[in-house]
């Protein structure tokens, strides 16, 4: 026995991290699961997974995480977010969106938004987001430079666009200079590991047809996705009905804007008509049910863009509008609004669920070869729950659960491509005090610029 | 200044506990909001309660807690549970009612409640909701004296009743039986300081007229709260207007079971004629809107009912149907829930759905005047949470962080009558790693008497 024992430590490859014990939800195609499950990863990626059993002799870490009683699953993917909007967390609540936005968000915005602010409640979001689960984001806002390098410090994944409008944002002063800022944007982060770039129109209504087709342009000159918030609420439909003169998808279609790399955020008011041409398009949608709930705008046809075969992500929109970045929460609500709002229980499972925040969003990310399941190959981005906790017991099936009773708080530890961002709670990469500190500040300077 | 200091520490008077710190809710009558605040507590009693500075010099506490950075806010009310079916939680999910009640929860709860589920179920539950903030449940379950001698156990308020049927329960043969049983425990805890007993017949569909009847005339007897399941969705409403041929609420007026001591649960399918008949009688009603979403049940008229004055108390369900008993992610749900099914975003306000979890949830079951706000005078049942954390960061509005960004994972600190049940999420009352393996034992011989 001891010869056999030394003759398995002998052969044993060495990998970074070993991740030992716990059931391993792979979220793969099969949906495999495995019980006592571990996981080998080198360098930023998965090399080996399968029974514990069947992984310990084969490798040795040079950290092993042991993980008992515990959930293993692919990353959480935030697929539509505003994260330096964290600066603005509850501000305004319980208003109609017009006055929310013209009373509140957009002079605090006009009159705050700079580098600092989109840096640090980027990088308080950061926080946030590893915090409950969240690997990879996608985000959509001002001065995307600063929410890239945010990402970068906290070594998060995400796809990134700086908003374009025709009218001047903070950060530029004309369309052309926008366009041009994301240009030097994707160039600049081109060969990064972490962080991806797209082109981000910010709706029909704020774009005129001629800057949404040059953002077309752009985004197939370098291959990246297109996203523009779309059909979110019942006066965004109107208006568009009235300025296009035709419906929104076929505008789409006939500029060249629809394809397997355009994002459509929210998509409340789309009808069977529209999610016929997603679907022939290989377009894709995020999901906001929680945003889509608080601001009253709807309820987005979910059920029917999944039974069109429509790839669909989930994300938790800003958090103006949330007014947190729990995606585990996110997943909740989601079954539970489709089934409450088609008045069937079965649709929208929790495995369902759980696809469109991992895979799926992967997906409609374009990341979906890197990330979203674990598989040998995959690129290590994963969370740790731990489910030794009195709201998650008894456990009959980890799938449920993971919907329907755990919140953001239940994840101990979390890697990104292959590194440790989070360990027994305890963020590894930002210094979350700081980050507080920094948007505390902050937010009395946009308080201040409210009441002047 | 030593000698003002000692004058000072003279005269102070010595209580059992001083919070110290914090902006304290007290959620009264005119929702009065104490910045750097502080709360002596005696015995079981508020006795006094102002801003720190003028109550330090006056009160000295056995135990002081500091609370800096945190809220502190009348513990949550869950005014609709059955705490024992934590056993069952995520057993099955995503069914058809009928499937799923057939199939899985009846079979289960017939071969497996007993005793022993019910205390341990029910302590779970009670770790559970301390945890989470929530200091008084009201229950409807089998074996309710067991939830009854786990609550006691836990130091957790309660307003317990056991569900009657016309059929046998496996706790009793008869009608007449249950009601023994019930009659039995409202003389048993009459002078308990935590432990309230109603009646509860399970629901017009389960329950003959005179199964009612009695049940009234026992509650009447003892002038306790009578509660029930009511119009939960369409196929008991369609169900009772067949069985009944008139409308419900008037059947239930007709046999005098309207008055002010009435609760109905979930109230889905009532309209306004219904709501009128609960105004004009004084009828409270529990919204459950997260089982109501889960279960497909459909969207209690909430905004109507408190329009027309009813007084509306919010509970999470049982755990087959939540899945979890956190009443931050119920106050959510139902503020985002409201404004979605109306749209309109200014229904169900933060601050409406913070009374309805507290000083509303206490009027409904009848104990508002024991606790519900933060005033003096008021049994010291209250709950602290931290606000030092990313998400919830930065703080602009109390209450919208509370409804929209807190979770049941951010309170520290709980006390139910003067007594600290929970310091720093320790629970000091229950042993939940006992409670955790009780119940997970009780779930292996659910599991196998699902498989025989």
């Amino acid at each position: 026995m001891p010869i056999e024992y030394e003759l398995g430590t002998k052969m044993a490859k060495t990998v970074d991290i070993l991740i030992a014990g716990g059931t391993i939800l792979t979220v793969n195609h099969h949906d495999l699961k495995l019980e006592n499950g571990a996981i080998a990863v080198d360098r930023d990626t998965i090399v080996a997974l399968g029974r514990k059993e069947d992984i310990l002799p084969e490798y040795r870490g040079r950290l092993t995480i042991d993980v008992p009683d515990s959930i293993v699953m692919p990353g959480l993917v935030n697929a539509h977010t505003h994260a330096a909007m964290t600066c603005f967390r509850g501000i305004a609540d319980d208003m109609e969106l017009m006055d929310w936005l013209n009373d509140y968000i957009f002079p605090a915005e006009a009159r705050n938004v700079d580098p600092e602010l989109a840096y640090w409640g980027s990088m308080l979001a950061c926080a946030e987001m590893i915090k409950s689960g969240t690997t990879t984001f996608s985000d959509m806002y001002i001065f995307e430079e600063e929410t890239a390098k945010a990402a970068q410090k906290a070594g998060m994944r995400c796809l990134l666009g700086e908003v374009l409008f025709d009218f001047p944002s903070p950060s530029f002063k004309t369309p052309a200079e926008g366009l041009a800022c994301t240009e030097k944007l994707i160039r600049k982060w081109a060969d990064d590991s972490l962080i991806n770039i797209m082109v981000e129109p910010h709706s029909l209504y704020t774009c005129s047809p001629e800057l949404l087709k040059a953002s077309k342009a752009l985004a197939d000159r370098y291959h990246v996705p297109l996203a523009t918030h779309f059909l979110e609420n019942k006066a965004e439909a109107k208006q568009l009905k009235e300025k296009l003169g035709q419906r929104a998808t076929t505008f789409l279609r006939d500029i060249g804007l629809l394809d397997d790399r355009f994002i459509a955020f929210h998509g409340v008011l789309m009808d069977e008509e529209d999610i016929r041409l997603f679907a022939d398009h290989g377009c894709k949608v995020i999901h906001n049910p929680e945003s889509n709930m608080k601001l009253a705008s709807g309820v987005a046809p979910v059920s029917t863009m999944l039974e069109h075969g429509i790839v669909v992500g989930l994300g938790t929109d800003g958090c103006a509008s949330n007014n947190n970045l729990d995606m585990f929460e996110e997943m909740d609500t989601a079954a539970k609004l489709e089934k409450s709002a088609r008045l069937d229980p079965t649709v929208m499972s929790a495995r369902t669920v759980i696809r469109m925040a991992t895979c799926n969003g992967a997906k409609t990310l374009g990341l979906d070869s890197l990330v979203g399941t674990l598989e040998v190959g995959k690129k290590a981005d994963l969370c740790i729950i731990g489910m030794n906790r009195p709201h998650l017991t008894p456990l009959y099936n980890e799938y449920s659960h993971l919907v329907y009773a755990v919140n953001g708080a239940d994840v101990d530890t979390v890697l990104i491509n292959g590194k440790v961002v989070m360990r027994d709670r305890k963020l590894l990469t930002i210094d979350e005090d700081e980050a507080m500190e920094r948007v505390r500040e902050i937010a009395l300077r946009v308080l201040r610029s409210l009441s002047s």
